[in-house]
């Protein structure tokens, strides 16, 4: 491919509203564009490398035996009125209604059109397991659609279904995936880890999330490599600890702390460490609100939260008018005299002679006592794992905290959706039992940006050779003023191209300065250049994006050299 | 692939509500399965198939140097209320608000999207001529889906949108387009026409249709072999006969004929034949209802119609209070004595001594003449042509008259939206002009219907090698019984695909009957048969499907044979 005939969008600026690395980078290289909120085309470079990620997951899908079916787009609402969702579902559910007034959705997922279509298609046990998986447009009405295509509104994802008889042939296929996942990422170079994870709105008991690490990633995850452990941190068992709560040593006191409604405003006033501190969370729930105690330097899962009875789903803090009801005051709420239902976590529970909130606004309690100053209220795991927290698992150390972007979760659903539309088959003794289904998610379009932000210098991207969208760029200098340098560079790009070398060459009258700035953000992995110095030696340069190692490769065997070292690392 | 890992969902009945060819035989051979009305799912054997069409075309696009990208399905209303088309289109486009009440709609085409990015993208004729294309999902909600994927309302296009800095320019991104889908028909072996079109509501001033030829096709092709001329029969300019009309001869008569509404029944009802008649259409126009007036056997050409002055587009009959208004009589209007604007196409213009309505039930005028019994209306082209007429290009002869499916439209756009929405681009004097554009469709899913009415027998299906979703079926008897057969079997299928060839071994426990019937049914156009009778003979028996043809193939040798007879109708 020349450059010259196709579409190279690159920025000089970072553009305004692009918060998170991957976004500005897809931006400069030209990769997508915005067309509303959360909405984005894509353009030529970019959607190379979403066919490089289409492909391999593709591959990998066919090899574990899943069959490829296109599912619509539009769904009717009947089908999610059968599920239960059509109620179920938030206003990320993009509802409408057709010419004649019908129900219909764009769907984010699939479950209930795949349902009804295998209810009618599988009859007995001897067609199971099935597992059927789709590459498709999806679309959820994201409040605050942000980070470009990592959290967009429509995006790509592939979904994959699995039936089976009976809870062991579904485990087996959702081993299978993961087997299948594991390979996917592999293959693209990427690392990433999988979790025990928490299966949601979408239902059934059993989950595992796929992460891709980088340090930008919204999720933490714990893990121990001593027991081989890992889980969302939102997820990790936190049991009370053996030690007894110490007695109460010194008398409660009142202190004045103007403005200081958040753990480290009320540190810096009272000159104290947020382990001593705890926070009270008013949270919404069945019956009025619901106090969630925290110790100040914890986070709450929300998980857990939404776990404890009689807290509303999903998590939402209580309003003003209820704050107020409580006899709370909005950044000062403490457990001692609050009107309200009191739980709070075990670390929470293990504190003596700590800060709280005083319920008065500006007013905070010094030297707070469970049982002495307030009443001892409902104990509960409710907060996230941290590092130096406690392995669950046998044979664990202490846990560490990476943090993740969610590229995959795969879930046993159970009998969630058979049952609800009816999705029966017969068994081995011949009797009507509803299947056993799992469904199988990867993110496509947020994969490229979760590449990225793992993948990446202060110069622009580095694409894992297997998602690059072009093996090489060839650079020529001089190639509108040397007829030699011209006459080489489109010798060696139709060679590199016949061998199967995905070549961008660079034929613009532009400076080398400005062309390698480009090449290296849009992050091809290796760069060959040619001049007429190079010409002089029969030679080109040849450097690596991600090492930059250079090194003078000559011509003469250059095209089957390049071929040996892109197969190298393969696609 | 395995059978009993497939998803082979084949029907013996055909299913009801199928009225087309096309539609029952992709229900039967298990290729899609309906969702909602015009909305369907596409099975593994199906989408097979789909994915071969799309890679010709992905192919035969990038030969002709565009470049793919891929724009959203739901676009923002903004950027149609730009173009003036939020008004203008109708309710087949899809409109809602998303949860922020902002318009958006999914999309049916996207001129709007390509053209408000690429205003952003290129500044100079420098980087033009470019044309970017994708293959992606459109919606369109008809008010009537039918023939299954034929006219569905959730499909597949591959839209193309070429730009240009001059007329010049266009014209030869358009000329390149029409290269690429005569290779892209070519390749996919079809019996196909260009012809000369309508822009309609697409605009611009100049486009070609690409028609798969088949009986039961929607469009009616006039062709000319002495002349190479195709043009949509609605189009062929028919002018006025060079004849003088006949004087009258008999005098005017008022004929009952009870209920003979039609001209079929005003025929039998009075011994005359449809060439002596003329029919009197009432159509809503800008001004009340305008009379357009056919000979009886003539049928009207809609394009012809909307072009007349004063009809309303889209062309809509007048109801029935206007029909009243007129005075006329539904089923029985005439031109004599109506009391609105009358429009006589040339034909109708050439009669004398002819049937007409007589403005009153159950009555028509027999022997009637213009001028003497009603005044001379305006004249008009508003006929399709017929077969025998006469081609309008130099050297022309007779007319033939084909039946076409219409598979691709390319237009010349112009500067319709780029004038509407400002996207210019500096030409070499410096100055901004609104770009030149193109826009170029195919209908990939229903191309495959179109195909398979093109190819299909009593038996079912007969695929073209290139849009074969296998290339051989592989069918053991006795593979449940023999060691042997079985044991061949897999063999072949193993080495059968290791060779590249995509086969399906049929390994069911299933009669021979039911297997070939299904094998048949599906298209594939090569089946293998391995029994104990042809092991005996080291052999398997070769048959075609469109041929029938068979022939004993020695095992010895078989892949390699198979592979040289494949590789001759390539993909």
């Amino acid at each position: 491919m020349r450059v010259s005939r196709y579409l190279l969008a690159t920025l000089k600026e970072s553009p305004a509203n692009a918060e998170v690395l991957s976004h500005q980078l897809m931006l400069r290289a030209g990769m997508i564009r915005r067309v509303a909120a959360g909405v984005y085309n894509w353009l030529p470079l970019g959607l190379r490398v979403l066919r490089r990620v289409e492909t391999i997951i593709r591959e990998e899908m066919d090899r574990a035996g899943a069959q490829e079916v296109l599912l619509p787009a539009v769904q009717p609402g009947e089908l999610w009125k059968e599920s239960g969702r059509w109620e179920e579902y938030g206003p990320e559910l993009l509802r409408f209604t057709d010419r004649h007034q019908r129900d219909f959705c764009i769907g984010p997922t699939h479950e209930e059109i795949i349902t009804a279509l295998i209810k009618n298609e599988v009859r007995s046990y001897r067609q199971l397991p099935a597992n059927y998986y789709q590459i498709q447009t999806k679309f959820r009405d994201e409040i605050r659609p942000r980070f470009g295509v990592m959290r967009g509104r429509e995006f790509i994802m592939k979904d994959a279904y699995s039936f089976d008889v009976d809870p062991a042939g579904m485990q087996q296929s959702f081993d299978a995936m993961h087997g299948a996942y594991t390979a996917i990422f592999t293959r693209m170079q990427l690392q990433f880890t999988s979790v025990q994870a928490d299966p949601g709105a979408i239902g059934g008991n059993f989950s595992s999330e796929f992460h891709v690490l980088a340090d930008s990633g919204e999720d933490a995850i714990a893990t121990c490599p001593a027991a081989n452990y890992a889980a969302n941190a939102e997820l990790v068992p936190l049991p009370p600890p053996a030690e007894q709560r110490p007695p109460p040593g010194a008398a409660l006191e009142e202190v004045s702390t103007p403005g200081a409604a958040t753990i480290t405003d009320l540190c810096a006033a009272c000159g104290t460490t947020p382990e001593r501190t705890v926070k009270t969370l008013l949270v919404k729930g069945e019956a009025g609100p619901v106090a969630l105690v925290l110790r100040g330097d914890h986070d709450l899962s929300l998980v857990k939260a939404e776990a404890v009875a009689g807290v509303r789903t999903p998590l939402q803090f209580a309003d003003a008018a209820e704050v107020q009801a409580a006899g709370a005051a909005k950044g000062f709420a403490g457990p001692p005299g609050l009107a309200v239902k009191v739980v709070a976590d075990h670390g929470a529970l293990q504190l003596a002679d700590f800060y709280c909130g005083a319920n008065r606004a500006d007013m905070h309690y010094k030297n707070a006592n469970w049982e002495r100053d307030m009443p001892l209220p409902e104990a509960a795991d409710l907060r996230k794992a941290a590092a130096g927290d406690r392995c669950p698992a046998a044979g664990g150390g202490a846990l560490e905290i990476r943090r993740g972007i969610e590229v995959g979760h795969i879930f046993q659903l159970g009998q969630k959706y058979s049952r609800a539309m009816n999705a029966t088959c017969l068994n081995e003794a011949g009797e009507a039992v509803p299947m056993f289904m799992g469904c199988y998610g990867i993110g496509v379009t947020r994969l490229v940006a979760a590449c990225i932000e793992q993948n990446h210098d202060e110069r622009g991207i580095i694409w894992p050779a297997p998602l690059a969208p072009f093996d090489v760029c060839l650079v020529p200098i001089g190639y509108h003023k040397s007829p030699a340098v011209r006459q080489a560079a489109d010798a060696l790009h139709q060679s590199l191209t016949k061998a199967g070398i995905q070549t961008l060459l660079d034929d613009r009258n532009e400076r080398p300065g400005v062309i390698f700035a480009d090449m290296e953000l849009i992050g091809i992995p290796r760069r060959l250049v040619l001049s007429g110095q190079t010409l002089d030696k029969s030679a080109a340069e040849h450097t690596v994006r991600r090492s930059g190692e250079t090194e003078m490769l000559p011509l003469d065997g250059l095209v089957e050299e390049l071929r040996r070292r892109v197969q190298a690392s393969p696609r």
